[in-house]
């Protein structure tokens, strides 16, 4: 066996993870007596244990060790931890470190600091049991399990200094996201990115159960992950002397291997998909603890993986046994009488921004440089008349992106993300500056294919997704266009990145970061071929239970108006915005003024398209592209039918607009409010997706009992555009319909109107069955236009 | 090279494939001219081109090699299709098969038929581009991937019999769901479980991409599947002849050692977990397509992911070429005159249900069997009075629970799903009969942990839903329970799930299949030392925009009526139900009688914790364990403040009685609700998720306007219970408040009880900073209830 260490080092580095221990069992019991210096009694005993003890010695292990690796080599080194639970071992090692201390004053380097230390952790309002933003250090939230890999991978692009030591449970290695995790080697490129080195911590157990990869034969596992691309190394065993020998070595290797794969790569150019070294550490679940408990194997089994001594008031050996175990860490060797660690422990870890808790690219925002963004109106789409003309929107806000990301090549801090869709999205100008980026075998027939691409595609939402949140957790800029029914795919990981910045919010070491912004579209209204599975609007709704000062939410109708939200969301901090906007040829609005003067606002009254003189009989209000030109279509066919008729327009582009200020602080004031919508006339509302958002966001509003919102309702299949509408009640004959009824004026009128309408859509009903297409005059847009704007 | 086919066998199943190929083809493109008995001419081209070709030729191939098989060997198998984008191979195969005519008359087996079956494809109202609920013999719809491994292993637990033939796309295959699906071989047992047989079709590309498993060498290939535990049989060129020969060759062999393995187990019983075989299948994609268009290439590309020829009325040649594609599939050789297989190969497909499209296991409902059920009365925690006594709800569920699966062992029907959680969620009485199911390697350490096991527990929650899909789609019973926030990993399956039941509606031949039910617990009110990344009751909301026909949420307030909810559920078909429901000591207000009655309201007063006489001054409304404990304590201190003031309370179990009839089933008739909630008085509803579900529910109804929703407002940290609730004003005291604040003849109190209320919360939080727990009145809820009862 190799002995990297010498026995000085060896002691001096099990010294330190023995205090790392011993803080950790002390944040889970101690409420008093934190360095034992009184005989264990219950009154020191917190009266009710909280926390997990079975990831942690695992945990505190390898990051003394990883300490001895960045101060051997000056490494500028992250610490992703995977698994559930590990908040005790980060919290212990920053403040063994001084990091913690140093953000929280009030833990100090005393007897005092570590009394406090130990009491606020699972204390009401204190430290959570899982590694959270609280912790310094941190870019992975430990309560739902999956993504730290993933979110490594995102910290280390375009950060070719970086590593990410990326530790893996192995229950969470279960879990589909992290199962594809692994696959990030395959767009990781070591010229320009930094290096993961992911660490699969194998402590066999789960809460009452094994893990599968525990339970697999060596020969497997080792095929596994060299099948994944990487060079598996092993540690395996429980004897700590033997295990740091271990440890050490594995870690010089591995970090050989990345050093002689990035000197190849950095000084003759990418060639070929390189094996990254990987760690598999085998250790016992709550090792260093508790062999048995009431006769019942602990360490190393499920046992170990929340309190392992939980009766300490019941059972009266269990207080021994803990006062055993914490005795068995020597802490009197560890610190001195002031509570202070002791000098030659200290020196094991580094220093400054070295200290893996204090290393900036853990806490992004400081790091964080605007992005060089072109002027947005460069790019409008001429609009001399309200739909006088077609245009993809999204292809227009690809012009921009591919302008942004040109702008700031030098600085490599923007990407796109997107499974599989960039093209079908219609981005593709972005093609004209970058390529995909790919480090697998790339063949002489592919296109738009490259190890240096700044647009990253994997058929795999979590990836983009927990990719782009790494990105922007260490400081940098990104987007994220995905079609709209599959972003459900992602709806718990963004429930936790929607979390991350609330909490960080009352965090105010940790400085804002970049936003989080979706371009959802081959939406809801057109799947003509996809049908029924790609129809959901419905992550508006998941989204808008969120904090409001978290989540923006844009329907720009046409191009001008999406690039004027694009523009303002890549430039916005800690929110996440969704935007919703259409890549088929649309009617476009908007000139570059009134579309940005319209996005201030958030909402408006489109006067070319009112006749109502300030006094309307019915408000026709609008948001999302589809709802739009059918609504303008029902106000056509509302003034040919009753050219007396009063009708206002009112287009919303930033939905939280509609809620009231107390609610959200992009709401309108009531008075301006009411002044568009009015407070006593019918509304009718066509909306992208369900309809009962626009009632829940209006709740508070004057007139909301007289809003009427047609949207979707959960019909669909194969089918032609304008159908998809009627199916849903959304389209213009609907909307026309649902303003005759409730206009008191046109009661008289509502019977022949409603066979009018009836008529009409069985002419369309007749015509696509014959032909599968839509009848031509709803095909051709041009006659809605000339129409409305007459 | 093995050639296990003879020339006139390989002759003819070649002659097979080119017929499904001919009658995919045929489906993109034609509208008339179905055998090209005449020169192939514009008008006989579909106006508009949708469908995809990429994967399908790929999908037939395999299809009458499977054929083979299964008449060799007389095999009960399915096909489970997960590429996207199949539709078109499915439809043309149960088509020549004989299956699709029988189920679709109107598509016969002659020109007519053919001349339908192309016409109706990505037609408005037709067949969609995906392997959809439409087709038969699919249990897996194509449109979002990623899931057809799960469900495959799904089909065939406790299906001795039967294998699934799972087709595994190369862009899929890079999805979380499906990257972790391979290890459900951990879970399947050879002696009990039925065999599946996964086929990695690596066609190469998605959208416009190469896959990352396409771009990886042949040895890490290999590597990842025998790392997954596989025995992986390589079928890889585009020479048809060649590929006809080595494709039957591998599936000779891969059938022999699944017969090999299942022989093993079932003779000498289960002796550690087998390498079962897979295929990787490369071959191009678009094979037999055109191989360049435009000059660029087309076969072998993604440029064959959609439609090849996509411009055939605007570029002359493309008619050509299309009309060359067509005839390279010799149609004239394949069907007769009338328009019929000719018989020698219509002789290749199996015959009545060994047909893949008519095998009775995908559909489900033709083989489901009635759950033997306990009587749930049996179960019934005693309840005396109200409030008289607490218990863990679901652990009684957890008894009965136990009882049912030792009532349905003979069937072998019926298994459980979580996420590594039913010991955590208090369902440990199943281990009393049953154990976790697990191939993996078992230690003598281990508890409760068997290949025979019915608990499937495994942390991914994507494996469980799919898993209990595909069981329940093979018509067997399941029930899943998971931490309430994080069944948001979910979501997009349940959306899927929910469409296809949605679809099935409105197809006779699918018969109804047992729901999918939903135990969600360890919820947002209790997760003391989980914290914030724990909290989320959004699930409903999400649930709540799909159909009111297919979904049912329930919130049981205690025990009895927990256990009421359970049996109803698991006699329940054709729904999603979701059961919330929390898993701590809890009080217990309903005997069994009360509880079976008020379940089957859906709602209903609780009179002996109203005082209103018929006439309140307010009504105390709640939904919801923790909500229900806190309204009554509610109720209590109003009493207390208040003696002449008249309350009546009101608990909801199912929601969904909440909606006005037209828009849920259970919603109640107005009269009911009227009586119960009155239609002026102000209603204080204490709601366990985000308080504008129930504005949405209760929106058509007369008293809407005064209802006052306290529920989950997006915050949380670690802390004790009751804080939780202080912290979203969903306890007593804010609860109370909001009684006293709109009840008009207590208006002159307002203040002064605002003050008591302040004076209590600080109270409160001055204790628990002190103390880490809750204030002891708090805590002892008897307390709570001598004064309720009194």
């Amino acid at each position: 066996m190799t002995a990297p260490l010498s026995n000085d080092l060896l002691e001096r580095m099990d010294a330190y993870w023995r205090a790392a221990n011993y803080l950790s069992v002390g944040q889970i019991y101690l409420r008093d007596n934190p360095l034992l210096k009184q005989k264990l009694t219950l009154a020191h005993v917190k009266p009710r244990l909280l926390g997990h003890w079975g990831t942690t010695p695992g945990l505190n292990f390898l990051y003394v060790h990883l300490n001895r690796l960045i101060q051997a080599h000056d490494l500028n080194m992250i610490y992703v931890t995977g698994p559930g639970h590990g908040g005790p071992s980060l919290v212990a090692n920053t403040y063994l470190e001084g990091t913690y201390s140093e953000i929280y004053p009030e833990v100090g380097q005393d007897e005092a600091g570590l009394m406090k230390l130990f009491t606020q952790f699972s204390y009401p309002g204190g430290v959570p049991s899982h590694v959270a933003a609280e912790v310094p250090g941190s870019i992975n939230e430990g309560g739902e399990l999956g993504y730290c890999l993933m979110h490594a991978y995102g910290a280390v692009f375009d950060n070719p200094d970086l590593i990410a030591a990326c530790v893996v449970g192995d229950g969470e290695a279960e879990t589909g996201a992290l199962a594809t995790s692994w696959h990030s080697n395959k767009f990781l490129n070591p010229a320009r990115d930094g290096a993961v080195l992911p660490i699969l911590h194998l402590n066999g157990y789960k809460i009452a159960n094994p893990t599968v990869l525990a339970r697999i034969s060596h020969e497997e596992l080792e095929a596994l992950f060299r099948g994944y691309g990487y060079g598996p190394l092993f540690v395996e065993g429980s004897d700590p002397r033997q295990m740091h020998q271990l440890m050490a070595a594995a870690l010089d290797e591995a970090h050989g291997r990345i050093v002689e794969i990035q000197r190849q790569a950095r000084n003759a150019g990418f060639s070929g998909r390189p094996a990254w070294p990987m760690i598999v550490f085998r250790s016992p679940k709550g090792w260093t603890g508790p062999r048995e408990v009431d006769g019942k194997q602990t360490e190393g089994s499920w046992r170990s993986h929340q309190v392992p001594l939980a009766k300490i008031a019941e059972v009266p050996e269990h207080l021994g046994l803990l006062e055993d175990w914490l005795k068995s860490y020597r802490p009197w060797e560890l610190f001195d009488e002031s509570g202070r660690l002791r000098a030659d422990l200290r020196s094991l870890a580094p220093q400054g921004e070295r200290r893996m808790g204090a290393n900036p690219h853990a806490n992004g925002g400081v790091l964080l440089r605007d992005l060089n963004l072109p002027d947005f109106r460069h790019y409008a789409v001429e609009v001399n008349n309200p739909g006088s003309q077609t245009a993809e929107s999204t292809r227009v806000a690809g012009l921009y992106l591919r302008d942004v990301i040109k702008l700031n090549v030098e600085e490599r801090n923007f990407r796109i993300f997107g499974p599989d869709e960039t093209e079908s999205n219609r981005l593709s100008p972005v093609f004209e500056v970058t390529s995909r980026a790919f480090t697998g075998e790339i063949l002489e027939t592919d296109t738009q294919l490259s190890p240096n691409g700044r647009v990253m595609e994997v058929l795999s939402e979590h990836l983009c997704q927990g990719w782009l949140e790494g990105y922007l957790l260490t400081g940098r800029h990104g987007f994220f266009s995905c079609y709209e029914a599959f972003i459900h795919i992602v709806d718990s990981m963004f429930n936790q990145h929607a979390k991350w910045l609330k909490v960080c919010q009352d965090i105010p070491w940790r400085r804002p970061i970049a936003s989080l912004t979706y371009l959802l579209t081959s939406h809801v209204w057109r799947q003509d071929h996809n049908g029924f599975s790609h129809q959901d609007p419905g992550f508006i709704d998941h989204v808008a239970n969120k904090k409001a000062d978290i989540i923006r939410v844009y329907l720009p109708p046409d191009a001008n108006s999406l690039l004027s939200v694009v523009d303002h969301c890549l430039r916005s901090r800690d929110y996440i915005n969704v935007i919703v906007a259409g890549k088929q040829p649309q009617l476009q609005w908007m000139d570059m003024g009134s579309a940005v003067a319209h996005c201030r606002t958030g909402l408006g009254i489109w006067e070319w398209a009112s006749n109502d003189d300030g006094d309307p009989d019915a408000v026709v209000a609008c948001a999302g592209d589809v709802p739009t030109m059918e609504s303008l279509a029902a106000v056509m066919v509302l003034r040919e039918a009753f050219p007396a008729l009063r009708l206002r327009v009112v287009n919303v582009v930033d939905i939280m607009a509609l809620q009231a200020p107390s609610q959200h602080p992009h709401g309108v004031a009531d008075d301006l409010f009411d002044r568009m919508f009015t407070t006593d006339r019918p509304v009718i509302f066509a909306y992208h997706g369900y309809p009962a958002l626009i009632h829940r966001l209006t709740y508070r509003r004057a007139n909301h009992a007289n809003f009427h919102v047609h949207g979707y309702q959960e019909e669909g299949t194969t089918t032609t555009p304008f159908d998809m509408t009627v199916l849903n009640g959304l389209d213009r004959f609907h909307l026309a319909r649902a303003v005759v009824d409730r206009v008191p004026s046109l009661a008289a009128s509502r019977e022949e109107f409603a066979r009018f309408v009836e008529d009409k859509l069985a002419e369309h009903d007749a015509y696509i069955r014959e032909n599968g297409e839509d009848l031509p005059e709803i095909r051709n847009w041009r006659w809605l236009i000339r129409e409305v704007d007459a």
